[in-house]
């Protein structure tokens, strides 16, 4: 337990799910603050104070500095607990978890994001997360779906190739891609396609450990 | 001069310019390789081999392995070249740095980028940069505008509590800014506004390293 990291997450939020299940991975206990999403407490002065984004999760280390985003919380968890490396050991290495987690992020995440966003009745006005409000585009819905299923063409023919999305280890690429499935799957009923028989041996693997319960 | 690195990128790309500052800042010479994007050379099948996703620039190490994706690059040449250290030097720096390289890049160049994308006739059926063609949505011309304005008021209240964007030194957080800041300019005609005094300042500083001219 680190008593002096505390996390603002909330448990419907994909994003705070790339962060338990990091977490979890690396053995790592902290303490939790869970942030009512249905109630809009992100929005609440005090935690605007913490996350001026008004996005969950945030990690409040023991100086009170707040760190947001989660390429940056995982950051600072592989620097301070490097033990069991999800970011790359060496340097190749980590340039490779580095590329392979932003496409998962940017093509998967992102774009499941994005469709989810713009449709939800909950969400309009709030069409991207952060400081700012924007109308929903409801031509960004189709081509979303769109999106979600040239990532899945793309996640099939690297998982062909590679027992993991950054290679031969587990890394912070795969969370971040079962995180963007299942969230794919429950919001938008795109769950990965039948035929694709290597996302689905993949999938088998990666659901089986006991991080993804986070 | 490292001979055994090969960097494939173009004078007019922004993001070949992230990674020419962030190689100047820190002393290191590589090889360069121009890909020609007003010939489409990025879509030819020998640079799809480097990289699948068609987009400059790319690093290519030694032993053949190919780095795309401005962030991965420069954890590569970071890792690699630990002296001058632009992505922070604590556990706490390096966290900080990501979170606002990151904010600099989704809130600010990626809504420069979105703009020109789904503006630019030359663009047309290339609004998302990428492996998959998408078309153009002219609702994302008008709301990037209003983007980037969001984007400097958020820079300009950063600017008037540190010096730097991601705190007390210069980070690769100010080379995405500060690229960001040029393309806008150039390319959408939105400079910084006349009354971000905070902003200007800053940009006076960083507009005077030599890196810039990379």
């Amino acid at each position: 337990m680190s008593p002096e990291l505390k996390l603002y997450e909330s448990s419907a939020s994909p994003n705070s799910r790339r962060i338990r299940i990091f977490l979890a991975e690396k053995g790592i206990d902290v303490s939790r603050v869970p942030v009512d999403l249905g109630a809009k407490e992100q929005f609440s002065t005090a935690y605007s104070r913490i996350n001026p984004r008004r996005v969950v999760p945030t990690l409040v280390l023991g100086d009170g500095t707040a760190i947001g985003e989660v390429p940056a919380i995982m950051r600072y968890l592989e620097e301070d607990y490097p033990n069991t490396p999800l970011l790359g050991a060496s340097p190749k290495d980590k340039a490779l978890v580095t590329m392979w987690e932003r496409r998962m992020e940017l093509e998967g995440f992102a774009a499941v994001m994005e469709t989810v966003r713009n449709n939800a009745a909950g969400l309009k006005g709030r069409a991207i997360a952060g400081a700012h409000d924007y109308e929903q585009i409801p031509a960004l819905v189709e081509r979303g779906r769109q999106r979600v299923a040239d990532f899945y063409l793309d996640l099939e023919s690297r998982l062909a190739e590679a027992p993991f999305v950054a290679g031969e280890r587990f890394s912070a690429a795969d969370i971040t891609a079962v995180v963007t499935i299942d969230f794919a799957a429950k919001a938008l009923s795109l769950p990965i396609p039948d035929t694709h028989a290597a996302s689905l041996r993949w999938y088998a693997i990666i659901a089986a450990r006991p991080s993804m319960a986070a």
